[in-house]
């Protein structure tokens, strides 16, 4: 089975998923900067969600490199992943539109957890067509962050109900924790293009 | 011809329409669970519709791995295919607006029929220019599920008018027939492979 | 300079207008066929843009299949017919919801005859690169339909402010002198294919 | 790292936002001529935004066109990128829709200057990858265009408080700039290829 045309599916959503989101970031019909105040909780959660899913798009881009079988399951694995993503422009607008009060913000963290759930699966079930001694098993090593990550959203989700804020700080926390990209990748596939 | 731009362009088709469904869930004006409520018909029709947009995306995915020509009318044959899918948003928002009563479940049986047929279609348009000994038409088989969903289909619309709610259990039922991975694709491609 | 990503790019673009079209088509409040009623011409200037854009992306495809350098000129070539084809949309939703009156079927019409003249005028600054004695001059020979097209398009502007109906139906009918495939160009590639 | 993805990512988000940026245009409630009048700025700045975005698609195809390499670092930056084009659909339409008063242009050009300065970043990041001496750092040369755009829209920002409309022009005139194609990048690509 080939791989360019998950690739390439996964890229279309990934870009149709990370420009729709701006579409609730609405035109205020006042033209000067007070009319743009009530944007900013919109526009932050906008930006939040956007880096989100280039993070996603770069970690998927990334395990994609040293992939080389894509049998049935693992088409599943993706659209399982691609299914929370896409929900991601419902949860940005709604968080942001209520400013990140508890019930929003602990749905988004939700969907972060599901997405986050879903991308620990995914290389799972690769490995299982690819084999434990694989450059891929190897790449993945001890996928701490994919580990941690499911951690942190579970225990933002409750907290939300008491501070949200804090529970939105988690959420940027783990985002910042990723955009740090996977030298382990990287170094695989330069040792693989090397030899 | 070239049958790389042909899955270029139905893999954006595909990616757009699958992600501009979730337009429809609209953020609620309230932010708490009761808010969500309302929303929760739109939300399970659109799950049902993004299953089947990633069914479509799947067998395309598999049936165009095995082919070698695509020749003008099976451009047109694709086309007509996509015409059916890029209904499906307007389908999910009126069924899942309307909490799936008789019409709007009919409505989106109609367009899964023809969408069903339009794919039945296809293959026989690809078959033409392979051959009937063509690894294509190994591959098919006997098309039972391509023969069977506009079936059921058929018999769910008229059914909608008397108990909707279990038309749209036909509709999910077939959905998950699809799910099951067409091992015999996946088996002829292996073999190819081997050659 | 490499042709593949300006033919991934068209393709995202062809593939956006084909499915942001039916954004247009709006979940009546009803629940019953009545409701959809007033949808019918919306639905069918939609039918008819759908099977225009889907004419250009199919057009669009062979004149690159055998295109061999993509400069500058070229580039901005393209640029100009997504332009005008980005218009659809727009010009889709304004025909369809005043049930193709006079001005808005003429202005449909007028978005027509750009994009029929940024469509001619694509395979010229093609040919400037690839020179008059290529595969390319060959298989573009006399372009009778290219050059009809437009003459269609012209004569039926003016006739929309007496009988916009009719000006409709020419509209369809230029389409439907395209939907025959070009089998020029299939032929060009073929002979190319056999050297 | 293969540069494949990321082309095919940035392109699906060019489409998406050059495409999605009509939305904002939308069908009027009349059917004449005068019904399109109020929509005529909200076209001047769809039009100016259309033609920035193919702008950056197209110095974006020919930077990558002479890319080796895109490390962790690249794709930050190419993300980076897209965050401010994807801006470019809410600014269009707030300049747009409020006349490119004086407010809404400043914040237009804020936009354009981020989305310089991004790209003024992008290569400064390639060529870190690439060397001094390669390929890519004679193609770039002084980057004379890159380094004096985000200068005029630097001017053109606070003298929108004075006089909104000089501003577009300027917003005009840098595009005009860039659409002589970079004859120095093409250059390149043709010595190389004829080694």
């Amino acid at each position: 089975m080939d791989k360019s045309r998950l690739e390439a599916f996964s890229d279309g959503v990934f870009a149709v998923i990370i420009t729709i989101m701006v579409l609730d970031l609405k035109a205020p019909a006042g033209d000067n900067l007070n009319a743009l105040k009530p944007l900013l909780p919109i526009f932050l959660s906008y930006v939040l969600s956007f880096v989100y899913v280039a993070i996603y798009w770069n970690n998927h881009h990334h395990l994609f490199q040293i992939v080389k079988n894509v049998r049935g399951g693992v088409l599943w694995a993706n659209v399982h992943l691609l299914f929370w993503l896409s929900l991601f422009p419902f949860v940005t607008a709604w968080a942001g539109e209520n400013h990140f009060t508890s019930w929003p913000t602990a749905v988004y963290g939700f969907v972060l957890l599901m997405a986050a759930i879903a991308y620990f699966l995914l290389p799972r079930r690769l490995l299982a067509a690819h084999g434990r001694h694989s450059a891929l098993s190897h790449a993945l090593g001890s996928d701490f962050k994919g580990k941690i990550s499911p951690v942190f959203y579970a225990l933002a989700i409750p907290l939300a109900s008491v501070s949200p804020h804090f529970a939105v700080l988690i959420y940027a926390g783990v985002a910042l924790l990723w955009i740090v990209p996977d030298r382990r990748v990287e170094h695989v596939i330069e040792r693989e293009g090397h030899k």
